[in-house]
């Protein structure tokens, strides 16, 4: 649940990182044989050694907590879970027709969508570079679909710009890219970029920029055939007679400069959003399911933890069964791992030193709103040929992003009528009831889709900061938070070690819950094979 | 089956049409409405009006002659077709384990792919702007599933560059786009755009350049966090201890350059292969069968056309039917659409004018070939995460494209090993046997993917000049060929009218096809009609 139109959050940090050394050395190291592997996730984890009867308590039963279970069960330890929630998955999460989901504050919604529709309020797609998750995909035989982040069809929408009326993203994409090109070329021709580029390279470049910038024999991108075949017409090729495309008019670069609209191009060129990325067939529980299939025998779900202790000889979790919440319950095990939300665990009396405690305090969640919006017909398919992906707008809704299944099909859709993070719109929208931000994600769809207002039948809405067992989307990092906090939330205290996406350098995806529980679990099990 | 690499080839004429008037205000009257529609395709095609018992003979069961058996039987006509193969579809056609081909020369293949696994030889995407492609898929129940055309993560690989080693498109799209930025900011900067561009438009064209550009705080470009969001890592950013991203190193502006990868960057921007695209799943012959359960029964197999004649009465057809070849046969209609590819068309003896026999004469068909290889294990996911998509090479296989279906699974695998078009590697790996361009694929993939020497099962190869039905892959049309003979083409020549992609402006695609026939049906039953 990242915010993509702030990238550079962790910048400084990450720039901290990379100067400790040798980045380029070992880049070419790697990419001498030809495939560098840019990933952590080396195929299944391996513990070898015998964990000598040791038991496993794990806290949560999202994607860290079952790959823990998964994993360390594998291994020979004894491994019970206890979850808040009365299903597994945690963020990993799937609204159908049916569904009934009760938020902090007591509104309750039942999903009304039609057989087959669905959202993801949670995690929707998945990076072709999200190595483990991948590999827990083909071990547990989830079937994955393309997800299209970059439908070049769909709309870019600036309240202010364009009398409002939203663009194609292949007529701004074309046209920005279109203009830098002839300024680059015009300033190169004039002898402006001597001191900076080689004569030789100056040649190529300007044959460079001729074809990715679409630019005619005069170096200038205008409306004509040329930049036609990149932006699209205003009347395509057809068969037969009387069938010549007409090519469209282009988008001055100062008006696209003015809308603002250009801060859109670098979404889709982002290592995290690049095409390919997938999404499971079905929705994305079915990851959430699949591991579930492996350890749902050792899941006690509906355990509210309430109190976690530790000495030297174990750990005790004193709970809450909300089935029978009169009297509290008691797990204990040798040995803890717990990957409840920071923003719960803060909450709960925790037998851990100062600088974990610190850093389990340090972490506020990030705030965001899903709105999943159910149509007659698939009007954004049959009227605008937008199959898939996200048109992005500077209302408060931020986002439509449309179903990548189920192309081409009659019948009813679903689309991501909002998809809201941080600042505060979503607050706002956290603050209302559910049939409000319903309504209000309708109005303003409507600036973009006018369909909305004859096709719209049913929807359902999740506010993170609302969800009982979240408490907020996902851990929001600071640079100073990470730096001050991040190692010792991570480290082994006593007979507790923390895991999830909120124990990672790739916070709110799920590929960050993977890789902190594999990463926690071989740290512990070195403790335990060397006791 | 268009050439990717040479956009241009139509643009002088295209320039002609587009200059014909008035495409500026078309657009503007378009985008006032909010969306403009591009497409000439309105949905389903009306013949009004009573065909009075007229009879139509087509000839050619590809999805030319299918559209307009399909839509003329609707209205009311009686059809029949005629077929040389012996089955639907034409170009439109699947290969799969057990078929058998037999190319001109007679050299007979068997396919030995793994059950489920396929290449379509001939078309094998459908752009999200091919209205009339779509719709009959809908209306057809032809299900479809997303084409990656842009893999990010898949590789551009140039022999004399880079050592040999193929580079991620990633890397080279987000250097090249970056240091493009850096040059352009820095002249911005240094006042050299002053004449071009605005004051208040180039501190925006500044913030524009350094998003979309991942320039850092002093607009350059360089191996830091920045550029890492964009190319990816050298270690990508993990989860719990010791997990931290490192950026990998940038490639420079100047080995860009020279290496002329850079010209691979243009085929993602344009509209022909903008994503979101479709393949039908299971095959691309899933369109030509879906159209022979509609029309099967009037399609007459293994017949060959080998004379036309006309006269004000009617159309008789003389034919060969090749299970029983001694016999001429005749076939006679009111009227004819004939969908004989001109390769073909032009050999046989056809009363029509001269203006219309000139044109037929008039276009050279493109050489083309595919190679499809089937290897033990989809390693290209495994081990290098390409997961669909399409890899570019100097070398003459030209591309290798990743299935885009059954992601992530186990098991055996088929790619595209070679896909080649114009020039004289089409029409030396078309001189070779099946068994030679099979060897050779696979030697020359070898740079790109060494697990080709070990992985390789086996292959198959069709080459498009070979192809008895077709003699080439699709009309190649010169901008004078097109001005002095398309409009004579696709004229109506008495009782014969010609439809099929040649008869487009958009050779080589299952939409211009159709569109073509379409345009051909309606002017047809316009004259029926008023008959």
């Amino acid at each position: 649940m990242p915010n993509e139109l702030e990238p550079y959050s962790r910048r400084d940090l990450l720039a901290l990182i990379g100067a400790v050394s040798g980045s380029a050395a070992m880049y070419h190291a790697m990419t001498s044989l030809g495939f560098a592997s840019d990933s952590g996730y080396k195929g299944p984890i391996k513990l070898e050694g015998d964990p000598k009867g040791a038991s496993v308590l794990i806290l949560g039963a999202g994607l860290a907590g079952m790959t823990a279970a998964l994993e360390l069960r594998k291994a020979g330890y004894k491994v019970q879970i206890l979850e808040f929630n009365s299903r597994a998955g945690g963020r990993n999460w799937t609204l159908r027709g049916g569904d009934t989901f009760t938020e902090l504050g007591g509104f309750k919604q039942t999903c009304e969508f039609e057989q087959g529709l669905y959202i993801n309020p949670g995690p929707w797609r998945i990076p072709y570079h999200h190595r483990a998750v991948l590999d827990y995909c083909k071990r547990l035989g989830v079937t994955l679909e393309p997800f299209v982040q970059l439908n070049h069809n769909a709309f870019l929408h600036a309240t202010n710009a364009f009398g409002g009326t939203p663009q194609r993203i292949r007529d701004i994409k074309s046209d920005f890219q279109g203009q830098i090109s002839e300024l680059l070329a015009k300033v190169t021709q004039q002898g402006k970029l001597d001191e900076a580029v080689s004569k030789e390279d100056r040649e190529i470049l300007l044959q460079a920029l001729k074809s990715w910038g679409a630019l005619d024999g005069d170096y200038a991108y205008k409306a004509n055939p040329i930049s036609a075949e990149f932006r699209g017409y205003a009347t395509s090729p057809g068969g037969g007679l009387g069938a010549g495309p007409i090519p469209g008019e282009v988008i001055n670069l100062s008006d696209i400069l003015k809308s603002r609209v250009w801060r859109y191009l670098q979404i889709f060129a982002r290592h995290t959003f690049q095409d390919t990325m997938f999404q499971p067939v079905g929705g994305m529980d079915a990851i959430g399911k699949a591991f579930a299939r492996e350890v749902g025998d050792i899941i006690q779900y509906n355990a509210k933890v309430t109190r976690i202790q530790q000495d030297d000889h174990g750990v005790t979790v004193t709970y809450t069964n909300l089935k029978a919440p009169a009297t509290p319950q008691l797990a204990k095990a040798d040995w803890c791992v717990c990957t409840i939300p920071l923003s719960i665990l803060s909450q709960i009396p925790v037998d851990v030193g100062a600088s974990m405690k610190a850093a389990i305090d340090a972490v506020p969640y990030a705030a965001s709103v899903k709105i999943g919006l159910q149509f007659k017909r698939r009007f954004w398919e049959e009227d605008e040929a937008i199959y898939g992906g996200i048109s992005y707008t500077d209302l408060p809704i931020l986002q439509i992003a449309y179903p990548n299944t189920g192309f081409n099909s009659t019948g009813r859709g679903v689309l991501l009528g909002a998809y809201i993070f941080g600042g505060p719109n979503a607050y706002e929208f956290t603050s209302m009831s559910p049939a409000e931000r319903i309504a209000r994600a309708v109005e303003l769809g409507a600036n973009i889709h006018p369909q909305y207002r004859t096709e719209f039948e049913n929807g359902v809405a999740v506010a993170w900061h609302r969800v009982p067992y979240t408490l907020g989307c996902a851990g929001n990092w600071t640079e100073k938070a990470r730096a001050d906090h991040y190692d010792n939330l991570c480290q082994i205290d006593g007979r507790i070690v923390l895991a999830g996406e909120h124990a990672s350098y790739i916070p709110a995806w799920q590929e960050g819950a993977i890789l902190s529980s594999l990463n926690a679990i071989t740290r512990l099990h070195d403790r335990v094979a060397k006791t």
